[in-house]
């Protein structure tokens, strides 16, 4: 409805820059986890940090709640809305700043796609580490919310080691710079928590990163093995060598079966059980060598057959049919949900024992595609939504695998964050007390508790900021109500059978 | 004063670790930073993390400041009493706790020295990677508390890159588990938060750390430069060229001199202005060729001599030399303070010619011991406190030069950590919104601002919290001051003398 407020984000950022209309912003009332959970109230494309200050500091003023949005790929409902609230969309900010190439340092817009950073700056052979599958169309900003992994996190670690500064504008729309480009951030390390916190504790306005020289040589094997147990064992040895793997990817056989299926067709073997994806990398004179020690660990576990590719067109291929392996899923079955859960990797064979159980159990079944060097799980619960109940199974089953990870000494996500997807497991994971720091903390930078709420930390009904977040909530739909919109009400209808936590239906990986 | 407190004090501990007595507790009146500040209440010795929950719950409640301490080794005074605090010192909880060297997980507690980890876990090829000069001495838990950083930190990181996970007792006694072992750990990364703080937030009693296996090979390297410009200039193209040494020191003409004169005699050119000291470390094949391209680009840069270790024994020399350079300035001058600031390293030689402008302005002669490869800089400013006025104007030359650091892009401190020391100059880096949201996440840990309170954060006079603190530790005076105990009496009239910053005389490095 376009009532008072809209008005003045209209003054804020003109009118095309703020949609408001049902039909408009239908589009983003869903990311890459659900199909939708409730219709914003408008939404709006900032253009610079005095811009987003200004929106937050109305919106907050008048106990309006909103969120930030990247590219809507997140996997756990992170930048859904639950209804009612102004989507922040960082998308016309995706600027490259400035680049230091000497000091090994850029400065982008959050709304940046990541891939687009390392092609800015690859001709000075440089890249940017933080490789999540959904690489060439997520933006910096959002892996900075979620805190994105990749494949290469192994060695070269997640997004937050590779932010040094950002400039934050906080939920009642004060800005801040967090961090230091350069050595460590005096006082407490506001950086590292707001990196993941999922935009519940503020929006990032311009982020600082490392950038990397590319390694000299790169050397990548493809092994395969009949039996899952050796595959396990390889990575533990791998790494218990000393020898730190750029990745070590794993994908079971009916992985293998979807990706054979799919436009990536690489041949595997159709009767065994795992294949490792093992890349090593540095300088030109070591990798061989490298390369040489981890194919006799594969040999020791009794590898079926292990290849080193030979060019870069067979490296591409191996590593396409990796990534693109959630997509492939579409091939095998009409609908799954894609868990990442992680547990320490030397109880790899034990938890994927643990996997098979509960796909028995359920009468579903289960793919696993991971990123194996660290444990970070990623089972595809297949099902089809058309049966009765199978979507509620499905759910239920991917609750159980995670919950099998914590007790392994794991936890339930590695690299795609709690969103709305994983709140319930997060009393799984975590005491009253420790959800209760949690929540002071988010109560210091949002006491109205109106930025991105019933996302990331458990609320109790009892929690007075709480409260006052959803009264906030039902107010604005009683609003947008009040409005004689059919496109609103009806868009409201989907929103009102409120289906539960509806299965992911994403290819994002 | 034996009072009530100190009473139900020793219940939890013992009265053999519980010390209250003047001349018992006078130790505990400083740290690395300076002679004394204020003379505790009490120390406690805490043996479990639910005495340490007991002790802070029953102070907490009671509104009785308190700290806590581990080695008393750090430079910026983290771990100094502001005077009537209860101290409570982790050095009794010492244990290595559990090792995992399949997962390279080590759990320790706070009180366990930093050198005994690497030591205990040598025997299968790891070690612990952080590694300040003092750590034959410091704890695990005082790094943890100081977000410690070494000489090797360029390559590996600093401790909070090494620590996965920790039990934390909170101010008010609750315990959490905060970070995980393996994986993300979901919602705010308190951990982060934690490391570093100084002891502000919480207590660590149980510390999960990494431990890293061995680098297959090690070459080290000394290279004499005529000019800090060219060495300068080497540092950046060694790391312009993609190679990441584990570490990259430099050392000024004074600092070399003093070494000189120590029993760490490397017999350093007497005329050359810098000397580099590089390691690379890795797999075996591949670190003779990196130190070859290392060699050939000090070349590049005009040194005049470059030489690789020989032996081990060569190696130690060189890298004690290199850590005792702190300690050997008693050699050339009866006091020094050791600042800590970082810049973008590009900037070395401009900054380092701006300390040598300070240094003429002042006329007080500052050395330079630094990791250079990450630009965090030690100049030592040598001065002597029994000519008047010399240590005040040590104190003014350090801050400008911290100042400097700042203006060309960097940080107050890069491993030292800002305790008291650095205050004025937080203010100097943030705005007032930007400490603004640190105190407001203290006094969401901290709602009474009684635990180790004066450090790390600037606090206004107008901040209630602040002023309740205040009030305490007065309050605590006074009852001290009420005891005729001639040594007390003594003892508060160095501190009520407070003679303002004192200059650091302390040897760590």
């Amino acid at each position: 409805m376009r009532d008072v407020h809209i008005d003045r984000l209209v003054e804020i950022v003109g009118e095309r820059r703020c949609l408001w209309r049902p039909h408009q912003v239908k589009a983003y009332a869903c990311d890459g986890y659900t199909a939708e959970e409730g219709l914003p109230r408008a939404v709006v494309f900032p253009e610079s940090t005095d811009e987003v200050a200004r929106i937050c500091r109305y919106l907050y003023e008048n106990d309006i709640p909103y969120l930030p949005r990247g590219a809507g790929t997140g996997l756990s409902g992170g930048a859904t809305p639950t209804g009612g609230e102004v989507v922040i969309s960082l998308a016309r900010m995706n600027k490259l700043l400035a680049v230091d190439f000497d000091n090994l340092r850029a400065v982008v817009q959050p709304g940046l796609v990541n891939l687009t950073l390392t092609r800015r700056v690859s001709h000075a052979d440089c890249y940017y580490a933080p490789d999540p599958s959904s690489q060439s169309v997520c933006t910096i900003g959002g892996n900075f919310a979620e805190n994105a992994g990749g494949s290469h996190c192994l060695k070269y670690g997640v997004t937050t080691n590779h932010v040094v500064a950002a400039k934050v504008v906080l939920p009642d729309g004060d800005v801040i710079d967090v961090g230091a480009p350069f050595g460590d951030a005096p006082g407490y390390d506001l950086l590292g928590l707001l990196v993941g916190s999922e935009g519940t504790l503020g929006i990032a306005t311009e982020i600082t990163v490392r950038i990397l020289k590319k390694p000299q040589a790169l050397r990548t094997a493809l092994a395969y093995f009949d039996r899952v147990a050796d595959a396990s064992d390889t990575v533990t040895d791998i790494i218990g060598a000393g020898i730190i793997p750029a990745a070590i990817e794993m994908m079971d056989q009916l992985a293998m079966q979807a990706v054979d299926k799919s436009n990536y067709h690489v041949g595997y073997p159709t009767d065994i059980e795992a294949v490792l994806l093992i890349e090593v990398d540095g300088l030109a004179a070591g990798v061989d060598e490298v390369m040489a020690r981890v194919v006799e660990i594969c040999r020791r576990h009794r590898v079926r057959e292990v290849r080193v590719a030979q060019s870069d067109a067979e490296r591409a291929l191996w590593w396409s049919s990796r990534k693109m392996a959630f997509g492939a899923m579409g091939r095998i079955s009409p609908d799954y949900i894609v868990q990442d859960g992680v547990i320490p990797r030397t109880r790899l064979t034990e938890v994927l024992q643990k996997i098979d159980e509960v796909s028995r159990r359920y009468g579903l079944k289960i793919a696993n595609v991971f990123h194996a060097g660290d444990g970070n799980l990623h089972p595809l619960i297949l099902y089809d939504s058309r049966v009765p109940g199978e979507a509620e199974r499905a759910v239920r089953a991917g609750s159980e695998v995670l919950r099998a990870c914590v007790d392994a000494g794991g936890s339930i996500t590695g690299e795609h964050g709690v969103g709305i997807e994983k709140i319930g497991e997060m009393a799984y994971m975590f005491s009253e007390d420790e959800i209760h720091a949690q929540r002071a903390v988010k109560s210091c930078f949002d006491p109205k508790g109106i930025v991105n709420a019933g996302k990331l930390i458990p609320l109790p009904g009892r929690c007075v900021e709480v409260k006052r977040a959803r009264e906030i909530i039902e107010e604005n739909w009683q609003i947008l109500n009040s409005f004689p919109d059919q496109a609103a009400v009806q868009a409201r209808g989907a929103f009102v059978q409120e289906p539960g936590r509806e299965a992911s239906t994403s290819a994002q990986g």
